[in-house]
């Protein structure tokens, strides 16, 4: 098995991968609210951190361009990396652990992931080695460990050098160095960041444009410069290594690298340990600070804990147990520590996408309902007057809209009262509509109810003759720019989502009784109404709706095209606003099965595209199966499922969501490690079948809220309401019971769901009491209940 | 010796490395008006394109910035690359040719750059190779050969498989893919180059977003994907290789690759020879065109005749032959290439600097003097009405200033009647004085004499109280940026390069009897005595110039700085605008031989700086010893040189020069070949004395204009003048005799230049008549004359 799950002890859950090759690519991540590191099993790290934007101290061998990471990332000898070379001298044998850039077969090799760790366990040569990575709290810096033990029986003391390695890289073609600093025992690779204006300069001074690589213990020799280490052996036999020591050279204006050489004599079973701190640092101050708080064995275990605490806050409010261990850890485990990781660090952006921030704000609803709730204030205080939102919300005071911010999209609004309600229904928090909240351009300010209704106004009014809405250079998809950028095109899903969110805000307004008049809720009731049926007068088209109506008056998504036929989030919105009747949901759900379901997940539309359509746009020009052009994407897929859940196909919502998560499954197709859902698996299933299912390695994706969501309000069916808790589990056929925990608005359910064949009705108890509304009432903070609901079976 | 100069034919000057370990970084250059590629003696090529920008077709591993060609480029495994595995498929021997990536040793090697081509020729396991590059001379093309030869004389036929190897590299993450293309013989490489913004979609339409790998005989078989073609081996040994067949991959959405398989069988002494084409294209229509255009033995001798006769264009007036046959060719042939190459690609930008612009110009004077005549012309033509030249010529109606030329500098007027003299001096014609030319900011249009005198006038009105010249954000010194940021800061060099601006077209309008007002005239003279004793005021200290007075009115460049203490150029420019009497002028030679002076030339400044100046800028935060801080930068050294002769300081002058020019004896420490000036040599002599002396590898610089006009002008003392010829040779004393020919307005003149014992004069003999005054007058159009000089031995 190329990876499993290995639940050691209750509160750790690791999940482990035993082979180097089979999957390449396979990494785990590590993350504080300053840094991300991705760390690939083969000793590979991709490391950035915030100052404020992102940025490296481990860099590639060229001048690198600053984008966000690349999808299905490539690896290279030379890509940033950390290996330690061991040589026993006595036999002159040499290899590189973890794996690369040697490749040596080990004879055990074994890589973990646990929640605030990354660790390698290898035997070879009779020696065994644990190589370990962490982080801290609050600082930038890799915290490593690295141990070696002889296991050989006999033949006395063995002689070993060990080197490690950590690429500096080319930092800069202004000014590079390294040396190795005797006082700090360790290597300072100095540089001085491009630029050529002046005012850049007084920004670029704050910069930590120093990396640091700090050991415990005194080296006997060291080597910085990368290009006379490596000599004619290359990476893969060094020539530095050739001799008996390092020559300890300086990097001078020369690609800069940090090796350091320990030699140690090894009885039997005799082992030894090293810590090093790898990162960067503004001067040798801050070097010498870095040291002095890591270093040293109470202060190492100190770091650890605080480290796992912050990462302990990744703990959502249910717990399954469906029996399915490796199931039950993801959702338990790996789902929420992911979601926690994209509302505490926000992608390590400091303009993230409004869409994103406010979706991964509805996800820690679910962690830390009062992070979501300052994060909706933040975003509704850079609304506009007028409604409209921004492309991106500002979270530091430097920041500025870069990038695909810098492209008007329409979609924005629509998050807001959706994201609402999960928070609502979370925290039954419902005075946060009365906050008094500014606005971007007015000095006046609303409350977060009026800023919510302008919202919508401003969705409504976005729209064209039609009553469609006008998709200008994107909506939710990103890359689907050229639909209406000359300000005529319409999206199908936009207005769909737009009934979705007034239909939304109704419902919230009715359930928590907020205050707005009843006028202007039957007004966006009937708006709601109309924009569905407009959607359906000029979208259903075959057996789904179209996609949407491109500047040239052009229909797409529909049977007449080639390519780009069937468009996955239509459909699913369709369902969740209310405009697919019964039938057309049939006929939907019978077209995507068809042509849209994979083994490995639901594609976002088919068949992908093959080259460019200029009134659709970049969407076309991606890769087939890749992306938003056909891939499983998985944000998509998530919202079918919760449309799935909403017309009670309880079965195939279950399929799709089940999809969504790595697990063994699926991990020698998709090649990752089942810590966190990427943000797609390659699609295109019919056109490039050997690709599809691969994952994305990436683990920023707009997915984890909405599939919690399915999780907590749809499969177990524990949704929260104005001072109640309905139950209405929704079971696949597959699942006969789930038990677990529910922690709502402080109280603790302890519950369990299981199928009865003696009722035919939903029965929920209560503490042993018979709830004959299926409602939970009353419920007090710091009070555990247990809860016991029986599904007919025949449901 | 690790290379030699080797003159194989007359007509063709060679220049050889024999070894691919000793200067691994060295490499030749080969350029046509649409492309340059730069290629490594090992087989890593960096090659780009202008569409208009400059772009790439042959990638790094990972998303590269898009930055100006890097001094001390790194090299590393995946870098852009060119190679062939050979495999012996009887003894399963497998190496890679010229070098990389398996780094075999080989039997023989040798890398030769000609004027026209880039070869290799290489023995090894009984095979003789030759790899040939070549380019054409009007597309974007590398036109490959490859001939494996048997030289076994025994042992039947060999059995051989032939791989061409070339590197694709990580096109795009919005989509990239490569195939083997049956029609086309070859291997298509596609993407799309990533893009977010609408408007750039349609100015991205017209790229060339298409790599091929074209083959003039049909391979058995083809692999295009990276990843599985290395597979665990990596490039040292690709797993591919180890089966006997490629495998036919394909890559989607996968970094591609171009290989190919052949498999030959060779008889003894039986040879094969292929031949390749690589470049970028829009479409395979495109690419076919390519094929039919150069596939083909006429048709590639055809090529290769046109790319000849256009290389050979880089002609220049001057032949020299001093009986150093190394320092000969150089001057002959590798210079006036290098100068043709500035001249005619203008560094492959779309908006040169200003000041690199107009002295690539004054180097086409000596090549082809209508083309400088036009680059003055336009460079004029963007002058504004207030005399102010911009920062950047812009060459291309989409360019636009970027990067540097974003940075106001204040010298760029500076330049124009300096190269106008030499323009003046090589062609006589005056009329181009009058022609009239437009402004960038104005309707009207003046005559070119008074757009000069309107640069001359904006250079007198910037200057402070003082009447010295105010640096803006720099001079000539780009990265000098913070001197003057605040507006108050002068420049010593500025004030004294106005100042011999000034004389300079005071003497041309006396030389040529340009029409301008006696009053004009004198007040320029006064003006640049004002200057020069301002100059001398302010900054003369300790026993040579100062540098500058920054904003906070420091004075810099003196014996009281640690670092920066003596400065190159303001020395060089009191020389040339005449502000150093004789004893300054001794005084300062004395402390830049004792304090700038290295075995590898003169350095620019020194001490060089550790550390930022904030009142001096990026110059000081540049690696000591490299580029503006401290190197030997050629162009300040060249002006040195100039200098020099100026004040007739022959032997220093020339000792100076000589350094310059890259030999077998600063190889070892240079690594680079003699086919080019490089734009610096590491300085920083006596701090980093182990990296002193090591080439810059860049091949563009401002340098070659001026060294020519030495060779021209002082040395052989050839100088032109208003219908005449001046004769006045600066002979070094280690140089007794100089023969050639000079061409000049038409003429041909065949000179011999020696030293006499006999004379204690001058004396030059126009075919045989002695010219009492050394002025060749009435020198007619295609005419040649024998002209001889005699130089005093003792002079």
């Amino acid at each position: 098995m190329g990876n499993r799950v290995n639940t050691e002890k209750k509160s750790r859950v690791n999940v482990e991968l035993d082979c180097p090759i089979k999957m390449p690519k396979a990494s785990g991540f590590l993350w504080n609210k300053k840094m991300v590191v991705q760390v690939n099993c083969r000793g590979y790290v991709n490391s950035q951190y915030m100052q404020p934007e992102p940025r490296k101290y481990s860099y590639a061998p060229n001048i690198e361009e600053k984008t966000f990471i690349q999808p299905e990332h490539n690896y290279f000898t030379h890509h940033p990396a950390r290996f330690f070379y061991i040589k026993d001298e006595d036999l002159k044998h040499c290899f590189s652990v973890p794996y690369e850039p040697m490749r040596v077969t080990l004879d055990k090799f074994s890589f973990v992931q646990t929640s605030s760790e990354i660790y390698w366990l290898i035997e070879h040569l009779d020696l065994s080695i644990k190589i370990a990575i962490s982080l801290s709290k609050h600082d930038i810096v890799e915290r490593w460990s690295l141990s070696v033990k002889n296991l050989r029986r006999n033949g006395g003391k063995r002689n070993i050098s060990i080197y490690p390695y950590f690429t500096v890289g080319y930092m800069s073609w202004m000014n590079q160095s390294a040396r190795f600093d005797e006082e700090l025992n360790g290597i300072v690779a100095s540089a001085v960041t491009p630029y050529q204006k002046v005012a850049q300069y007084f920004k670029n001074k704050e910069l930590k444009d120093k990396t640091y690589f700090l050991a415990d213990k005194k080296p006997i020799a060291w080597h910085t410069n990368q290009f006379t280490f490596e000599g004619e052996g290359g990476l893969y036999a060094p020539d530095a290594l050739k001799e008996l020591t390092l020559s300890n050279d300086d990097a001078r204006y020369e690609t800069p690298v940090a090796v350091v050489q320990y030699r140690e004599s090894l009885a039997e079973h005799e082992s030894t340990t090293f810590q090093f701190l790898f990162g960067p640092a503004k001067d040798e101050l801050e070097i010498s600070t870095i040291s002095k708080r890591y270093f040293g064995e109470t202060k190492q275990e100190k770091a650890q804990k605080d480290y796992d605490d912050y990462i302990a806050q990744g703990k959502a409010c249910l717990k399954i147990n469906t029996e399915d261990t490796e199931f039950d850890d993801f959702i338990n485990h790996w789902l929420p520590r992911q979601m926690f990781y994209h509302g505490d660090v926000n992608r390590l952006s400091t303009d993230p996408q409004t869409r994103n921030y406010v979706q991964d704000n509805m996800g820690m609803c679910y962690i830390n309902p009062n992070v979501a709730r300052n994060a909706l204030i933040l975003a509704l205080s850079q609304q506009l007057l007028s409604g409209a939102m921004p492309d991106g919300i500002l979270l530091h005071e430097q920041a500025e809209l870069k990038y695909i911010n810098q492209i008007p999209h329409a979609d924005h609004c629509v998050w807001l009262p959706i994201c609402l309600a999960v928070y609502l229904n979370e925290t039954g928090d419902v005075d946060l509509l009365s906050a008094k909240i500014p606005f971007a351009d007015s000095d006046k300010s609303k409350t977060f109810s009026e800023h919510i209704m302008l919202a919508l106004d401003w969705l409504l009014k976005a729209t064209d003759h039609r009553g469609l809405s006008l998709i200008e250079q994107g909506d939710w998809c990103d890359p689907m720019n050229m639909v209406g950028y000359k300000g005529k095109g319409v999206s199908s899903w936009l207005s769909l989502a737009t009934a979705c969110a007034l239909n939304t805000w109704c419902d919230l307004c009715e359930e928590y009784a907020i205050n707005i008049s009843m006028k202007k809720c039957a007004d966006y009731r009937l708006a709601a109404l109309t924009m569905n049926k407009a959607v359906n007068s000029y979208f259903w088209a075959d057996n789904w709706f179209a996609r949407g109506i491109t500047d040239e008056n052009r229909i797409f998504g529909t049977a007449k095209d080639n390519e780009g036929q069937i468009y996955l989030n239509p459909q699913s919105w369709a369902m969740l606003s209310g405009a697919a009747s019964p039938e057309q949901q049939q006929l939907m759900i019978k077209a995507i099965t068809e042509q849209l379901m994979t083994p490995y997940g639901v594609m976002m539309l088919a068949p992908s595209y093959t080259s460019m359509v200029e009134d659709i746009g970049r969407i076309t020009q991606k890769h087939p199966g890749v992306s938003e052009n056909g891939s499983v994407y998985n944000h998509a897929a998530i919202f079918y499922a919760y449309s799935l859940y909403q017309v009670n196909e309880n079965d195939l919502a279950f399929d799709v969501l089940k999809k969504i998560i790595p697990s063994l499954d699926n991990a020698d197709k998709s090649g990752q490690l089942a810590v966190f859902v990427p943000n797609y698996y390659r699609g295109a299933y019919y056109q490039y079948p050997e690709q599809a299912g691969r994952s994305s390695q990436l683990f920023n994706t707009g997915t984890l809220a909405w599939l919690y969501r399915c999780l907590v309000e749809e499969l177990c069916g524990l949704k929260g309401g104005n001072g109640v808790l309905y139950v209405a589990p929704k079971l696949p056929s597959c699942l006969n019971r789930i038990s677990g925990q529910r922690l709502f608005r402080g109280a603790k359910l302890v519950y369990v769901i299981e199928k009865s064949i003696q009722i035919d009705k939903l029965e929920t108890y209560l503490d042993g009491k018979l709830r004959p509304d299926n409602q939970l009432t009353n419920l007090e903070i710091d009070k555990t209940y247990q809860v016991h609901i029986l599904v007919p079976a025949n449901d």
